[in-house]
């Protein structure tokens, strides 16, 4: 091969692989594929809790993870492990129940443990996964009280591993193109967020006997605010990329309705900022609601659905002319895995650390107080 | 012609002439147009106050109406007033300036004046009107004081005329529609209320020169509540069908804007009813906002633009699932005039009445209250 050859090759080489194979039946058959460019180390991952939300939304994301791959299940159903662990290839001395828990930092293959747990668990889950020598993803809302998120925070400093928050919407391509637009006031400065969240929820949980325990005050901390308000407040927050100095909420459940009986039904509750971004947002169990607007001074654009775990769409608003944007279709857990995964192998910050989770829930107990007091609430 | 004939020829007028003319020609030029059974009498109308809105929206509307037609003017620049009658045949002395304004009791082809001046001339000029002998459809925000809307209302009664307001949105398709599915619970039992309207406003209106008047606080009663929450507020009450119980706002103003130097730029308020429904609000002259929305426990409707004079667009979202819906095109002045001209021709109360424009300089009030305060408002 003469050097003028060699050097065509490498041309060539750098114009790709399909352009060079033109139209043979070969590069016709090869999907143009984005591969990416190293495939590295994946992090071993624990789930602690086998409900319908790692039952049907984080197991099957582990297909879809670059970073993160399934090697345990802590359970306190031993048959539903084992059932999933069968058709996830979980080995069987990776089974852990809630009283050997603590025994999985003997456990090399586990790097990250994801708490799936109802609320009032996550605490003590997280915490007893930190004092493992765990990494931890702990699901939204990040405690029942912020004494629990600063002891929470506490365990990871102590133990000097991550600690991130199941806020899986900051991970997805539409909530971080809208976050980016947002601060390049694509349509001005921000003069309002809309955040609406919500869902007509059911008594019962699949083929559950005993009302489900986001119902429960004891065992959810509250009602709708905490579930899935929490989305339209972090998304106040990140869509600013301020903190609010003052909260106005009123609540209104339905009466006697059984799902209503101890906790609240439908919130709205209003955030100052200090740059004058006033936020009017909505929480709800009451009906469906899954949008949010920022509102510049040239136009507005908005997801909906927002908070889904897929279906997002965007629209952005001038006068009376609609444009619409989309994005990449992504599974939102395997990204918000990958993306603590990653932030164990570089050892950075996770995205939505500890942290973030504690800021909303002062932030919650402020809109509870609002409401319980009618009063507005300064916050610090 | 036999008693057969006759009867087949009866038969077939039922049956409409487009039917009998079958495949010909004739038809075929014929457009499908829906003429109304009777033109019966049209009003007389006469504007007060030549500015944008009567220039660029209600007098070409007088074109597409069916029970009204403009006949006087009352401006204080005969040389527009005069330009304005030439284009749309006024007669000469049926151009009035302020002083002679009360000499319209003497014109007998005169029956409803439209005010379209400034907010605080509007008492006045409804309460001269009325004297005056004639009816008075009297635009939004009906006055700067609830005390002046009282005035109005013993004015109207005292003269035994007509008052309406001019809630524009009442009248047209998109808001109708919407009103007659919350009652029908199309989506369910309602709610929220998700009602926001707002827009850029500019310091100079077209050519002139000093501030426009919606910026000065002495005439305009205040910001954009006055001018464009007041939609917000409206459709919170006739898209529930009830009256607040509580009101709670928060006003943001961009400082050291010099349009906003006395009036204030954004407001959020929130109002309770006694169903239950909360109903969540926007106001702005800082940004673009044209949106209502009924959230039941099924799903929801929406207009956008909702106050817009035209460009009308109804969504219905279910899940992911989102449903467009459109009505016909009609001209949303033509319909609120001719509905006043009815409700004269009729003697029946107009459908927005000053009762209407009362309840709502009410309630602003309170907004302003609760936004000066930081205390929510009881409403009686």
């Amino acid at each position: 091969m003469s050097d003028d050859n060699a050097n065509e090759t490498t041309e060539l080489t750098r114009r790709g692989f399909l352009q060079v194979a033109g139209g043979s039946l070969l590069a016709a058959q090869v999907p143009q594929l984005n591969v990416p460019p190293a495939l590295g180390k994946k992090l071993g991952w624990a789930l602690v809790g086998l409900g319908n939300l790692a039952i049907f939304q984080v197991l099957p994301a582990f297909a879809k993870s670059e970073k993160s791959k399934l090697v345990a299940f802590v359970s306190g159903r031993p048959d539903k492990a084992k059932q999933l662990a069968a058709r996830y290839g979980v080995a069987d001395k990776n089974i852990y129940n809630y009283e050997n828990f603590d025994t999985i930092a003997n456990n090399p293959e586990i790097d990250v443990v994801y708490i799936i747990l109802p609320n009032n668990m996550h605490a003590e889950y997280t915490i007893r996964a930190l004092k493992a020598g765990k990494h931890v993803l702990c699901e939204k809302p990040m405690a029942n009280t912020p004494e629990d998120c600063e002891k929470m925070i506490a365990a990871a400093k102590a133990a000097n591993k991550k600690l991130a928050i199941g806020y899986r919407c900051r991970h997805e391509p539409y909530n971080q193109a809208m976050i980016k637009m947002a601060r390049d006031q694509e349509m001005g400065p921000t003069r309002f967020i809309l955040a609406d969240a919500g869902f007509n929820i059911s008594l019962i949980m699949g083929s559950g006997k005993e009302k489900q325990w986001r119902l429960v005050k004891k065992m959810a901390g509250g009602g709708s605010l905490m579930d899935i308000g929490v989305y339209s407040l972090n998304a106040a927050r990140y869509l600013t990329g301020e903190e609010p100095t003052e909260v106005y909420a009123m609540i209104s459940t339905t009466p006697n309705d059984p799902r209503f009986s101890e906790v609240e039904e439908n919130i709205t509750f209003q955030l100052r900022f200090p740059s004058g971004i006033l936020a009017n947002c909505t929480s709800s169990y009451g009906g469906p609601l899954s949008r949010f607007r920022v509102v510049g001074t040239k136009g507005a654009f908005e997801i909906e659905p927002a908070q889904g775990y897929s279906g997002q769409h965007m629209r952005l608003l001038r006068g009376n002319n609609i444009e619409h944007r989309d994005f990449p279709t992504r599974d939102h857990f395997a990204l918000e895995m990958d993306s603590v995964s990653e932030s164990v192998i570089s050892n950075t910050e996770p995205l939505t650390p500890g942290e973030e989770g504690l800021k909303d829930l002062r932030i919650m107990m402020a809109i509870y107080e609002s409401a319980r007091t009618g009063r507005p609430v300064k916050l610090a």
